[in-house]
């Protein structure tokens, strides 16, 4: 299978584990906006669960809930992110935001909940022994707070107010909060359903957390806002710092492919195993959306 | 010990798990919001879970964790419900609410890191066997997500935009989720910890959590804002429903009366080790905040 194909394949099976979690819920805004908020976009991080998880011999059907939960967490951040008070942005996968196709208050009510869900999701007797279960709620709590992405958005909020623009290492630390805590625990999490040494994948997830974020810098400034279904040039816009605008694009290029290949490095005890999560990784610098 | 002694005994223990838990955090407006939204308040919830613990053999020193996880969670919808897109209030607890006292932004963050909190301290190692502290998660899930008090604030927001006000099913339906649930899950969360039938502890709490509703909804007409450190009057304002424009004073009083000999009547089981939830029952309608 292509990777396209293979990333695609396995965004429906997440779609139907949450549409199966949102069939349980009251016929309400609330419910529906929650199901809104998870349709479309690339699930790179459910991807990375199910694909880290097959890399070690566990199946989709085992990883399927924590698959889903990861996108349910993401999903609630981007909601809440772009609320009025946080980026107040109206497009996200090229559909209106659920502040605007709702309100902010179902807006608000729906990421919460989809938090809730995302530990709910967790529990599922299917991802294997309470041990692993506790593991997996233990690192997406650490992955979505105070130290993880909470503090990347608070840092971003206070950046658009200091002095002067941020410093590399600044944002270096700013995304690794806001990005980086999740796609980490994303790959981490096949290594706890298989019981497995997490710190290949951690390494490789570090990197790639990073390649990513510069490459949203990336496609900030050279990308195509109706492929990427948001609104661009908002961080130029907003006089903030990026890696593009503090290493130049070419230099920022360059970054992000020698973290891509570091990212593949960490992969080379695993073997040809690690294809999938090679391929996710070459595709995340390649990627225009 | 009196019972006004023992509840700030509590309270004064779950405020120092919480503070050991915000001390970790980095130094910025986000951290200092959340500890500020769990200080104050009679920590009922917190209380709950302690003793009917302690009711079941299980110690403060073990159970803490839960009924911190417990009043981080019911601070975080405190946040969020305060919000100008929700209920728009000024004062909590006899204190400006944190999107006065910071911002939008960081009350929305501050609440969703204080929800991430209450899973991340039900994973502490201290709560006991793996399986009780999953069964934990998956309770607090439940009592807080879109089947709990986001379902109530979701039916009290619609309730806002209704043609016709609320029936007294649907008053109870609502605040069966809105207020019922956690107090459910936090006096199940003792046999839980307990490992015992949760039964007995979930029928006291389902009649304690809808006496409890009643005489808010008392306290919102004849109480003392100043005593309930918060707005008051502001059903009545908004033109809602409530068990007292339904029922009447004299009856949502005797209403109240009863539920709370209901709830006494289920913890006969334990006998005089139940003597602090009694108490809790019998406080529950005399308060005057």
């Amino acid at each position: 299978m292509s990777f396209p194909a293979l990333l695609a394949a396995d965004a429906a099976l997440i779609q139907t584990r949450l549409n199966a979690a949102f069939a349980a819920l009251p016929d309400l805004p609330v419910s529906h906006a929650m199901a809104y908020a998870t349709v479309g976009g690339k699930r790179l991080r459910g991807f990375l669960v199910l694909e880290s998880a097959r890399m070690l011999g566990v199946a989709p059907t085992t990883s399927i809930s924590a698959a889903a939960a990861v996108e349910a967490l993401h999903a609630y951040s981007l909601v809440h992110d772009d609320l009025p008070a946080m980026d107040d942005d109206a497009l996200r996968r090229g559909q209106p935001t659920v502040h605007l196709k709702w309100d902010e208050a179902t807006a608000i009510l729906a990421g919460d909940a989809l938090q809730t869900l995302a530990f709910e999701l967790l529990t599922d007797p299917a991802l294997g022994t309470p041990e692993s279960r506790l593991k997996l709620v233990a690192g997406l709590a650490k992955a979505s707070g105070a130290e993880g992405m909470v503090l990347g958005q608070a840092l971003d909020i206070a950046a658009e107010s200091a002095a002067s623009p941020l410093t590399l290492d600044q944002i270096t630390a700013l995304q690794a909060g806001k990005t980086g805590a999740l796609i980490r625990f994303a790959a981490e999490s096949g290594a706890i359903l298989a019981e497995q040494n997490p710190r290949p994948l951690r390494a490789y997830a570090t990197a790639l957390g990073l390649a990513f974020q510069i490459a949203d810098d990336i496609l900030d400034v050279t990308g195509d806002a109706t492929k990427a279904g948001k609104r661009l040039q908002k961080d130029a816009a907003a006089g903030k710092a990026t890696f593009v605008s503090l290493l130049g694009l070419d230099a920022a290029r360059a970054r992000a492919k020698s973290l891509i290949e570091e990212a593949c490095d960490h992969l080379a005890p695993y073997g040809p195993a690690a294809q999938n999560l090679i391929d996710c990784a070459r595709f995340t610098i390649a990627r225009e959306s």
